[in-house]
């Protein structure tokens, strides 16, 4: 467990419904589900794959050039957006089965992990507060980065970003 | 995903959080915490060893009267008591480094698998509401029953009951 994540997280006074979807090490959009109690849209604003650079190569101890897979998508409950979430995937890492859902749109990544049995953990890097920037009509934005590993490997990179408001007092 | 388990949570019209938590596919003790923001007391009722009888034998695919740990601890945040777990786990399916901790008091399963790097999925089984009993002085209850499966194994089985009442408005 990254201490210093959960001592972070628990110091915000914030909605606990936030809190709780920033601080959870399963599925974001299962937990969404669960608590506004409709069913996730997860809207792609972009897909397309990258060459890995020097830092993405480093993250995910693969070569310099190899495939990684770039999407951006928007959770929507109920036609209110509550994510948007920004994940980097290398190509070659994905498990054989997983590779066809893992690249398509609009597929929730908890949702392919769980369809195709995969085990995994969650390891928590970074969570902060965003000044200055603006989310879904919100001036105040919580971002957190964590990976999802498997086999030892970080099969995926994950940045969320939440809006802070009244949205999360579900 | 058990679709039934989530549609019959869906439509528990419960506080939001006793959903969270009995709907969570990640730790409960670590949602616990970020939704109080204390610390969670693990307070182990009873913990000791029996044979596999035929259904657990068949529940972990193990042989009968081979060894199972069974716990019973209740989850305790800032004074209060929010979950009554009973677990049963075969001795000789725990990996060698986490055997110590799994079969040590006090310690909560989620933070022993995250502690040892062990990557997971958890399948639901039921979730149902009890009639006819009490729990920390509430009469009605929340039950789910699910499995921790690490390496294609079941490596625990895991009974909850939730109290459904107002200490859940966090």
């Amino acid at each position: 467990m990254n201490t210093d994540f959960l001592d972070r997280l628990k110091r915000f006074d914030i909605p606990t419904c936030l809190r709780v979807c920033a601080g959870t090490d399963g599925s974001v959009t299962f937990l969404l589900e669960i608590m506004t109690r409709h069913d996730v849209t997860v809207l792609t604003e972009d897909q397309h794959q990258v060459p890995a650079d020097e830092d993405m190569a480093s993250l995910f101890n693969i070569d310099v050039g190899d495939d990684v897979n770039c999407r951006v998508v928007t959770l929507i409950a109920d036609g209110v957006p509550y994510v948007y979430a920004k994940s980097l995937a290398p190509i070659g890492r994905m498990p054989e089965s997983v590779r066809t859902d893992m690249t398509r749109a609009d597929i929730p990544i908890g949702k392919i992990l769980r369809e195709h049995d995969i085990e995994t953990r969650r390891d928590f890097d970074t969570i902060e507060m965003v000044k200055g920037e603006s989310l879904f009509g919100c001036k105040s934005v919580l971002s957190r980065s964590y990976r999802i590993v498997h086999n030892g490997d970080v099969l995926m990179w994950i940045n969320e970003q939440m809006p802070v408001d009244e949205r999360w007092n579900l």
